[in-house]
């Protein structure tokens, strides 16, 4: 932390004063960025992630095009699955499959929690790349998926809108679903670990598909196991949950000890802070969709947002993933008028 | 309502006493039934839909089979769009295509406010026969979609998770999107009125992408057109309004004057009912795909849903349409589940 000149970020999520709201964005190095671009026609996604000098050059894009406040790594919670011994393919504008899903013991028995140094160790190599290459301009933010958003696509074997057959089976066959819960768990865990050891500053778990489950559900199947991961990781750097959706469990997730809970646009900042109560920063929530309206009329919604959130305790993104076909200066203008609001 | 030998729905939604709690289930009339995929492989999808005799035939497959407290129109809410002058392709397991959807001034001028009688006069027709062949034992809910949720597919042409392209449509358009939405409702009212006037006993508006939109959003773009509906239906016959994901929302939706509200799985029953206040029936919010579930497992769950609920003002009913693939006693259970509770 001392080395990092832009450590806006850190101290937000750790409750500290800072001069301003800092602001990164869910996808920020992505399709929207023409540099990207280039990168993803060369070269495979697999290839993008699995070699450190492209997943640093991708990584660093908006730090340097866009100018925010934090790096993410730039990778794919699928990685989990494909270390655990799943066939994964990252078919380009057509979503993630999975040819082999798990459905039955016998194919739980194909998967593995593995050695991470021996099957992640490319994402490690390009953290220290990373940090070597930002030096100390701005915090990175390293992550993985939550474990009932893997179970997803690890049970699915694709992408889906309700993900019936990831929830059937964890209806169905409890004791399986849970085994294979508590498997992502453990590799979630060392994946974690290993990328704080490499230089990650801040980690935030995505759970993606958490808004898909009953308060009751999503406290079994996933916060359960979202639990474990926050307690592992909380007292070695700042973890944020983002649990898509999940606005009925802000408080049981605040309650983790985890330094950053996101938002998406579908509840009000007041009732999100109403929810979470005081002590915990949260994160968002612009409806991504509204970067394509006009620059005048981002500024004035974000500054209205901002002042919504209030000042302190809040880090300025959106409730999703930037769109593909936002234009680079809407970005920009996003991020520059949280800087300048002060 | 006097010759209804059934009128548990009508007599909840308007806030009287019942013997039990009504039960039904949407997409009732579906893939889940043998009885109806025998009908499904003989015509096509506009067919069953246009002709009164197949219409009636469907909608009447789980009052017999099932045992349901209402009947719900075979229909489709794309049959309004349709009306309105745009095809719509519904490919079966595929979902709509709308191949000509709007995205331009030029593209608006194609739409029109049809007379219904000369484009709708089928649904009527159906709802006709319907009531001669239910013949009063369960009522009879008629539908149509919010404008919101039919702007969508207008603007995107087909399905998708988030409809991007029909938020940005509002959002960089709001004079063309405001033009349809006004345009939508007026053929709503319309619709709808004639579904009452052909006999429908009670009316749902399907909000199913309301929860896309954040609650400002959800305010200006969707719940002020239904508002408008129902406004002009309310004194006729019950309304129920289900905006999915829209939990937000659902003290401004109970001060609309509807009769009732559709919550999802997401949100718990005492958490909804401190949300609507007290003057309002609730129906839900039994997850779908938990119908998979072993049958000892669903009665459990069903009578857990009824306790949270408490008795009175409450319409047992899922979350979302059934599922195709749960097995018909597995749908049964439910019915009788909720019958048998008292």
């Amino acid at each position: 932390m001392s080395d990092l000149k832009n450590d806006l970020l850190i101290r937000v999520l750790k409750g500290l004063e800072t001069e301003r709201t800092p602001v990164w964005m869910m996808r920020q190095a992505g399709r929207y960025l023409p540099e990207y671009m280039v990168l993803r026609e060369k070269y495979g996604f697999f290839e993008r992630c699995q070699t450190p000098a492209l997943a640093a050059e991708i990584t660093l894009q908006p730090v340097d095009i866009i100018g925010v406040d934090a790096a993410i790594l730039f990778s794919d919670i699928l990685v989990v699955p494909q270390a655990m011994g799943l066939e994964v393919q990252l078919i380009e504008s057509k979503g993630p499959i999975l040819p082999a899903p798990v459905k039955t013991e016998a194919d739980l028995n194909r998967v593995r929690v593995p050695n991470v140094d021996e099957t992640l160790g490319y994402v490690f190599d390009a953290i220290k790349l990373i940090k070597q290459q930002l030096n100390g301009r701005v915090p990175l933010i390293g992550f993985a998926g939550a474990p009932w958003t893997l179970l997803c696509y690890m049970v699915q074997g694709k992408g889906s809108k309700t993900f019936d057959e990831a929830k059937i089976f964890c209806y169905t066959q409890p004791v399986l679903a849970h085994k294979l819960l508590q498997m992502i768990t453990d590799t979630t865990i060392a994946y974690l670990k290993g990328q704080v050891k490499a230089g990650a500053d801040v980690v935030q778990i995505f759970d993606s598909w958490g808004g898909l489950l009953s308060p009751d559900d999503f406290e079994n199947i996933s916060l359960k196991y979202i639990r474990q991961i926050v307690h592992a990781l909380k007292d070695e750097v700042p973890v944020i949950i983002f649990a898509k959706g999940a606005w009925h469990s802000l408080q049981s997730m605040a309650a983790t000890g985890a330094h950053g809970l996101g938002i998406d646009w579908c509840i009000t900042p007041q009732l999100a802070r109403q929810f979470a109560r005081k002590d915990i920063t949260l994160q968002g929530n612009f409806d991504p969709a509204k970067l394509l309206s006009p620059i005048p009329v981002i500024k004035k919604e974000v500054r209205d947002m901002l002042k919504a959130f209030g000042r302190g305790r809040h880090i300025a993104n959106l409730g999703h993933g930037i769109l593909p076909n936002v234009p680079v200066d809407h970005a920009r203008a996003f991020v520059e008028t949280v800087k300048e609001f002060g």
